[in-house]
């Protein structure tokens, strides 16, 4: 243990940095399985085999633990969910391939737990304060980007505007919270591709002219 | 303290049952709060009002009074959303009541932080035992009760059988879900709305004959 602290004190800046980087993915990944609540400093500490002082010099307290958590969370997800399919330009296209990044994201086990911002809100859903604003900051940016793609697929006819956008966002987000709460609950990927099927003809069922039958 | 000790001693017999209802009731509300985890014996003494000593005579550990807490949630679920549907003899109309009565549920807060298995399935899909086991048999027993409603309308031809039961159930608790989550999340009320348009009109779309756009 002193041996540690003589070596992290000799290279410090570039250590604290890789320090703190390991310590919060840690923390993300520990959080979908104990509960951000569940990050005590002395829990995380003997998670990452380090002292609870160690820990102290990088969090004043729990809270700025648990809110740069939850931007380390935001960090891992759009890298492995939204920067791949960013670039793809038919809105269309780009809204089945979120959907599947998304699944693919959870049936991966980025997080243990499943999606981090749906196990973090559902722990934090009625308890106001800056970690829940966070949040709320994460879904807002999530029901924009979804309801983005439709408005702009509606506009250029790739999908017949028979639903708002909003409503439309809905249910496809539905569908993928009910895979991610029933993968992690089951432990079986029967959900995801239930989600899959259910994107895909929801997307379907909204292309070509409208029928007698409206969805 | 000792004089309602002394009379809680008088009146054991129907008392103690009384309180032990009471407590439960208690301890099923504040788990959509403070989580099933949240439920130590010392906070729920506190927020009920009783000593800890007394809560201590009714469970024997923090595992019993979580088992005994979401038997309780199960007996205010099935009084308030199940027996008043299940005499519904069309199977159609059952489940669109059923969708009904679930949102209404939420809506009336009749736990504060939503519906109570979706809480708790949340806080324990990662943590195996007696717990999650028992989250478990509720939600086989809903996904068997919507199955089986689906393939009854399915059987009577007031569904087209264009999807299994089981997708199909995956699909309008997924909007249930959604719901939930977003009104406790929010505070707002829209997603309701959102989840029956989504139920209405998912079941919509497989009466009457197949047209050209399946769904």
């Amino acid at each position: 243990m002193s041996s540690m602290e003589t070596q992290s004190e000799q290279v410090r800046p570039r250590k604290g940095a890789r320090s703190r980087a390991t310590i919060l993915h840690a923390a993300a990944e520990l959080a979908t399985i104990a509960g951000l609540n569940g990050l005590s400093l002395a829990a995380l500490a003997s998670h990452i085999g380090m002292s609870k002082s160690g820990l102290f010099a990088h969090f004043e307290s729990k809270e700025a633990l648990q809110l740069a958590t939850v931007d380390t969370a935001k960090e891992i997800f759009d890298s492995d969910v939204i920067e791949p399919i960013s670039e793809i330009e038919n809105p269309l296209e780009q809204l089945r391939a979120l959907s599947d990044a998304f699944l693919s994201h959870v049936e991966r086990r980025v997080f243990p737990g499943g999606c981090f911002f749906i196990s973090a809100s559902a722990e934090f859903d009625t308890h106001p304060g800056p970690v829940k604003d966070k949040l709320l900051a994460f879904q807002a940016e999530w029901s924009e980007r979804m309801e983005q793609l439709i408005a702009d697929a509606q506009k250029r006819d790739l999908l017949r505007a028979d639903d708002s956008p909003s409503q439309l966002s809905f249910e496809l987000t539905s569908y993928l919270l009910m895979a991610n709460t029933a993968f992690v609950m089951h432990n079986d990927p029967t959900y995801l591709e239930q989600a899959q099927n259910a994107v895909r003809r929801r997307l379907e069922s909204l292309q070509g002219k409208a029928s007698t039958t409206r969805f």
